[in-house]
């Protein structure tokens, strides 16, 4: 049999074996998988941030890898587990908007955890992660019928999460920062695509102006403001050897406009 | 040969490569062991910590899974190095009361680690977890003969880590606030069990009186602190969609009384 | 095929899934590779901790194991892409001196990347560790020749880092802290074989004078500061129970001075 990938992607930290668990009972029923730690430090029921870095990453991956991800402040009420199947790869959670991304691609099937005989017997009241989820990816690592774990939703009708896309408009595009990364580095969700391919921009955000596109961060000066595209594809305010989150301490609210002529 | 689990348990970090020497330690010598780290954020010389997760998750891997706990105050010092056999898992962990939860598991073994040549040929005085319990690990993980490497305990003389249960009498108990998670949830000492099977309990915190268990966190409003049995099945402190650790600052010196009528 | 070990050391952090996306590309190419997380909490560009930490560990992992190193302030720039062949296992790193500790040992080759067709069809600017050093892992783990994705550096010009050795004259050596581990450790550059093999020592640092190297951290009394000889066989300055950083505050400027009669 081919040896699955699951990856997990949580907000549960790694200092309480919270995710460490969820290794254990998925090893218990699928033996032979391979685990990979996403991420355990999505901000606490930050769904934003779970969804973005998995539309992000998972495409890296393997066919047939199984991506769970858990962030999932509904846990123990009536919410409920969704399984999609999208080019070739799973992807396992609650139904709080963390797969909305694959609402948009073609081809996605939705399903929904119909089944508790494949869960864990006992089930608390808190922690679907090792209760839940985990045997549902332990037995879609396990190539069985999905039928015999979930239902198909024919309607789909799955919560939806708003993202928000940057106004274009002319030669003039207006966006946000959505995630700042471990270096301190700003994303928006202005993305490569957004951007003329054969023009020099002008990037305003805070009260800092940057001319023109970045092709590496050594490529300015020690300290210095620079917006490159990222490897997510998104345009990124950054600072050669230094956190452009400490340049625009109030990036949260800050517009970050483009424009070219 | 079956595949062998290990799991790490340690306050090594992760920033120093500490955890990660180990497995190549253990890799060395077990190739085909998978390891699972379970946590090594334990707080610095928590042993009541790791005790409590080891105990805690142990139940949920497989049989013959092999769980490594270091925690290890006196490393270099002459403190014993513990094997215990307990429901068909092995426990690895120095002497110092972190696996005194076993003795009272009936049909448990303990060892020492008694045979120098199962361990690294150089010894550091300050990192048994890659010089003596990786390679011990290893050892268990390939199936040989305990005898070779462990001498068994005929008197159990362990060290016992007293870790306090909860007073009850009448339709009172009172308890204490044991252990903090990564979300803020502060879970005590007081277990499902201990309480009444039928009646609605009133739990007094700090200056908190909250009347009943909740089913879920998002029973209650954002913000609302609550008492939920937990994943662990014990009571928990907790705040839909916040820290209860900012609610009950001072938690570590608060009783929590629960009642009934 | 033999199984393989990949060791990853960045200073990516957790959080964002990049560390955990590097193991998706390298199990798409080497489904069979094991990935040990050496560490990814390298300080932000810290090219002298990530090259200490890998030199003192590697050596604890099999042969032909690949140890990839990814501290790379200028990504997206010309820096080339170094492999080193040394005592039967592989080093990739950026040209920026992560591999200088190499350069010491005989028998050492190196190679620079210099074949696109083995790297993602799609480099990014910024995260190369995903699409340039996860694929040559992979590569390398497959066991395929060499000459297909490198070509060998004959005059050894690679960037070397200048680390600092103590100063040894007499019966007196000054040295420097050069690294605080997780527990609050402070690590010198001051090796064992430094030291004089049969006199009691004395180590002075800040305003302490430590009498004598101990021998385990408990044989001193709670709190107490004292110097020990550490994991990596580098002189370490230490408190029992507690944290030397918070001891010695101003550690990155003070000197170490060991002298005996």
């Amino acid at each position: 049999m081919q040896k699955k990938i699951i990856t997990l992607t949580t907000d549960f930290g790694t200092q309480d074996g919270y995710a460490g668990v969820m290794h254990g009972v998925i090893l218990k029923t699928a033996p032979h998988a391979t685990i990979v730690d996403l991420t355990h430090e999505i901000p606490a029921q930050n769904i934003f941030a779970a969804a973005f870095l998995v539309e992000s990453h998972s495409k890296y991956f393997p066919k047939s890898s199984i991506h769970v991800v858990v962030v999932d402040p509904g846990v123990g009420s009536s919410r409920r587990i969704l399984l999609a199947e999208s080019e070739s790869q799973f992807f396992l959670a609650p139904d709080n908007g963390l797969l909305s991304f694959l609402n948009k691609r073609k081809n996605t099937r939705f399903y929904r955890a119909s089944n508790r005989d494949y869960w864990l017997p006992e089930l608390s009241q808190t922690f679907h992660g090792r209760d839940i989820f985990a045997p549902l990816a332990a037995f879609l690592a396990n190539d069985l019928d999905l039928k015999m774990a979930f239902e198909e939703i024919i309607e789909s009708d799955i919560e939806i999460l708003h993202s928000g896309r940057p106004t274009i408009k002319d030669n003039r595009i207006q966006g946000k920062i959505t995630y700042c990364d471990h270096f301190g580095n700003l994303i928006t969700n202005i993305r490569s695509e957004d951007l003329p391919g054969d023009s020099t921009v002008t990037i305003e955000v805070g009260n800092h102006r940057i001319a023109g596109l970045a092709k590496s961060y050594s490529e300015k000066n020690s300290g210095e403001i620079l917006a490159i595209i990222n490897s997510f594809n998104h345009l990124e305010i950054a600072v050669n050897s230094g956190r452009a989150d400490r340049v625009i301490l109030n990036y949260k609210n800050e517009d970050v406009v483009v424009f070219w002529h």
